[in-house]
C-alpha cells in the first residue's frame, strides 16, 4: 500500500478543530465526514467541547484509542505545529493542514515547523493553506465549502491536483455542473511536505485515473518535478495549466503563494520535453482531459468533417488545418454508395454538407462510412440541432457510433436549452461534447500528439 | 424612411408559400407571423389553398388589395422568380427569399433572374436561400425553426447579420439561452440584392443598435463593402467573425456558398484598415459586443485586479499584460485607507486579494476605491461565490457599482449551478460577465481600442 493511500481512503480519521460552532470550517469538515458518504470511522478532536453531533469529542488525538490513517486540522496557525506534534506522537500516517496563515503571509519560520515534524515522524503531509482532498468513491471530502454552493462530481477518471484552493473550489463545483466526473482531487496548497510532483507520481499508479489534471503557479523543486513527470508521463496524459505566465503574473504569484513562479518559457519548454500536455485556459484543459479519458487513439490525422451547418463545416476546416491536422479524403467508393443514398444537393467532400434537413439517417449513413473509411482517423461530426428534421433520436446514433468505433468521434454541438439538455445526455455516458469548432480541433491535436508519442 | 425599414417594421406582409401543411416551412412562417407578436396585417398566398387559419388565401400576391410591403417567399426555386415577377407589378416594396436551390447549387442563371426582376422594380431583396430576418421588437420574424428548439432572445442594442443560415440559428438559440439581448436580425443568404455592406450601412443609422455582429465566409463586392464599413466603423463598433481562414477552409466555402472567400490575410489586414474589430470566435464576438455596447471607454488601459482567489488573479494578471494592457497602482492615499478596513492578510497590490474569507463589504469597499482612484482605468473584478462568508447580496453590490460607475467594469465569475444562477441575474441587468481571465482580458483590450480611436 502506497503511503498516499491514507490521503484518500482512511480508515480511520481524526479532525483537528471539530467544533460545534456551524461557521466554523472545522465544523463543516467534520460533519461532511461523519455524515456523508465516507464509510471510515471519524474521531473530533478539541479540547474546549466534550460531544460533537452526538458523540465524544477529544481533547487531544493522543487520547484516541483507535489507531488513527490520517489527521484534518483546522486550527489557527499557531497552534497547528503542536497539533502536529501531537499526530506524529501517536503514529498519524498523514495529515491534511487545511488552516492558512504560513509562508503565503510570509510566516516561513512556522512553516519550517511543520516540514520538520512532518520529517520526524515521517508523516506525509498536505497543505497547509488548502482544501484539501476529495475523492467521491471513497466518500473522503475535506472540501470545507457548503454542498449548495459547491457541487461535488461523480466518480470518473480524470484526476485534478491544484496549487490554488480558489481554482480547485471552480474546477469541482463547474465540473460537477458540466456533468464531468473526477478519480481524485487534491488542493495541496504551500505543499511543506507533499508536492506536485510526489500526487503525479502516485496518481500515475492509481488504477482510476486515466489522466491527471494540475494547476499550479510553480513547482516546489523543479529538478524533482521534471524527472518524475518526464518519466511518468508516457504511460499517462498529464495536462497542466500553470499561472503566472508573464512577468507581471510571476510577480502576482510571488506576493500571493511566497514562491517563485518562474519563467514561464523555461516551463514550457520544459513541459514539452518531459512530453506533458500544456493547457492554455480552464476550459482547453478538460476539453483535453475528457477527450484523452474518453477516446481512442487516432491512426493518423486525416479529419472526416459531418456537419448539417455550412458554415460550421468552413470553421472547423479552418480550425483543423490550424491545429496541423488534415482534412481526409473518403476512397471512392464510400462516396459513390453514399451517394445512392443522399439527395443530390447534399456535398459529399470535405466537410460533407448534409444542409438544413438533415435527418437522423443522413447522419447514420454517413458517420458509419466515414467511421469505416480506411481514409479517415478522426471524424468532426457537426450536429446542430436546430435543424426541423433532426430528432433527439439522433442522441442515440452518436452514442452507438461513439461506444463502437475504434476512431475518434468528436462531436460539435451549440445552441440553447434544447442542445443542452440533448449534449448533456451524451456527456453522461462519457462522450465529450464541445461547443465551438476550434475547441475540438485543438482537442484532436492533443488527442494525435499523445498517440505519435505512445508509437 | 429607409427602404430596408420594410424589412423589420412592414405594415402589411404576404407569405407566398403559406401552407396547410404544418411541416411546411411556409406554414411555421405564416403561424409565426399570423399568430405570433407581430402586430401588422398578413396575407397568406398559395393558389392551392382557399382557407389558412380560418382566413381567405390568395392565389397570387396581385389579387391582395391591400399595400403590400414586405412578401416572404418560400416556394420550390423554380417557381420563385415568376412570384417575384408578381411582387414587382403588385408594387411590393421589399422581398425575403428564404428558398434554397441557386447559386448555392450551381443555378447560378435562376438566381440571375432573381437580381435582374429585383432591379427591374427597385425591389429590394434579402436571400435567397436564408432564414431572413428577426426583430424582437416589431415581432417580425421568418426564422422556421420551432421555438421549442430554437429560443428567441429578447430586445436589446446587438444587431447580428450572417451568411450562414447554420450560423444564424446557433446563434439566436445560443443568445436566447444566455439572455444575451438582440436590436435587429438578419440571415442574408445567397445576397442577390441586399448584402452584409447594405445591412451594415443601414444599422449604422439604427437607433436602436449599438454594436454590429456580422459573419461571413465572404463578402459579395469587396469595395463597397470596405468603403462602407471604414465610412461607418468609427461611429459604431463592427464586429466580425470571418469563416474560412485557411486554405481548405476557403474550399470548403467555395463548394457550399457558391462563393469565393478570399484570402483570410487580405480580409484581415482590410478590417484593420476600415476599424473593423475582429473575433477569432462565437464566444469572443459576443463577448465583444456584450462589453461594447455596454461598458464606457476607459480613458486609459491600467487595470485594477480585485479577486477573493489568488490563482484567478494571477492568471487574469498575465492575460492584461498579454494583451498590453497594463496592472493600475492605485494612490498610496487609497491604499492607506483601505488597509485600515482590511484584515492583515488581505493583500492590497494589483491584484488585491481579499482572500477566501472575504465578504460583501471587503467586496464594496475596494471596488468603490478603485473605481474612484486616479489610476486605474478599468476594474477587473474576479468574484468566486463558492467562498464560505461571501452572500447573493454581493449581486447587488455588483450591480450599484455597475450602474454609478464611469468606468469598466469586468466581472469574472466562474463555477456551478449556484454561480450560474447569480451570473444569469447579473446579465438580466446588462452587465457582461465573463466566466474566464482570459476572455476578460481580450474584452478590455477590445474596448479599450475602440475607445482609442474615438478620440
Amino acid at each position: 500500500m502506497n503511503e498516499l493511500d491514507y490521503f484518500f481512503n482512511p480508515k480511520c480519521v481524526a479532525v483537528i478543530g471539530a467544533s460545534r460552532d456551524q461557521k466554523k470550517i472545522g465544523h463543516v469538515i467534520y460533519r461532511n465526514l461523519a455524515e456523508g458518504d465516507f464509510r471510515g470511522r471519524v474521531y473530533p478532536v478539541n479540547p474546549k467541547t466534550e460531544k460533537l453531533l452526538g458523540r465524544k469529542c477529544y481533547a487531544s488525538v493522543t487520547q484516541i484509542k483507535d489507531k488513527v490513517d490520517l489527521a484534518v486540522i483546522s486550527i489557527p496557525a499557531d497552534f497547528v505545529p503542536k497539533a502536529l506534534e501531537e499526530c506524529g506522537r501517536k503514529g498519524v500516517k498523514c495529515a491534511i493542514i487545511i488552516s492558512g496563515g504560513f509562508k503565503e503571509i510570509g510566516n516561513v519560520k512556522l512553516e519550517d515547523k511543520l516540514e520538520k515534524i512532518s520529517k520526524k515522524y515521517g508523516m506525509r503531509v498536505v497543505g497547509p493553506n488548502c482544501l484539501g482532498v476529495f475523492d467521491p468513491e471513497s466518500g473522503m471530502d475535506t472540501v470545507f465549502l457548503p454542498r449548495y454552493k459547491l457541487g461535488r462530481p461523480k466518480t470518473g477518471s480524470i484526476a485534478f491536483i491544484t496549487q490554488s484552493g480558489a481554482v480547485g473550489s471552480v474546477v469541482i463545483d463547474w465540473m460537477s455542473r458540466k456533468g464531468h466526473r473526477i478519480s481524485k482531487f487534491v488542493s495541496y496548497g504551500n505543499a511543506v511536505d507533499v508536492d506536485e510532483a510526489d500526487l503525479m507520481e502516485y496518481l500515475v499508479n492509481d488504477r482510476k485515473t486515466k489522466v491527471i489534471c494540475a494547476y499550479f503557479e510553480g513547482v516546489r523543486e523543479g529538478r524533482k518535478f521534471f524527472e518524475i513527470t518526464k518519466k511518468i508521463a508516457g504511460k499517462k496524459p498529464i495536462i497542466i495549466l500553470k499561472g503566472g505566465v508573464t512577468a507581471a503574473g510571476t510577480k502576482a504569484v510571488s506576493s500571493h503563494t511566497g514562491s517563485l513562479a518562474g519563467s514561464s518559457e523555461v516551463y514550457s519548454a520544459a513541459f514539452r520535453q518531459a512530453g506533458v500536455i500544456q493547457a492554455n485556459d480552464m476550459e482547453e484543459l478538460f476539453d483535453f482531459a475528457r477527450t484523452l479519458s474518453s477516446q481512442p487513439s487516432p491512426k493518423g490525422n486525416r479529419v472526416q468533417i459531418i456537419t448539417d451547418g455550412g458554415g460550421f463545416g468552413v470553421l472547423l476546416a479552418d480550425h483543423v488545418i490550424n491545429n496541423e491536422l488534415k482534412l481526409a479524403r473518403m476512397t471512392k467508393e464510400t462516396v459513390d454508395s453514399l451517394r445512392k443514398k443522399m439527395p443530390p444537393y447534399v456535398i459529399l467532400k470535405n466537410p460533407i454538407d448534409l444542409t438544413g434537413d438533415a435527418d437522423v439517417e443522413r447522419y447514420q449513413h454517413t458517420l458509419n462510412a466515414a467511421v469505416k473509411d480506411k481514409n479517415v482517423d478522426m471524424v468532426g461530426l457537426i450536429v446542430l440541432l436546430q435543424v426541423p428534421r433532426l430528432g433527439g433520436e439522433i442522441v442515440d446514433t452518436i452514442i452507438n457510433a461513439f461506444k463502437t468505433s475504434e476512431k475518434p468521434i468528436f462531436v460539435i454541438s451549440a445552441g440553447g436549452d434544447y442542445t443542452e439538455v440533448l449534449k448533456k445526455t451524451m456527456e453522461d455516458v462519457g462522450i465529450p461534447t464541445f461547443s465551438y469548432p476550434q475547441s475540438a480541433a485543438r482537442a484532436m491535436k492533443v488527442l494525435y500528439d499523445f498517440g505519435q508519442e505512445q508509437l
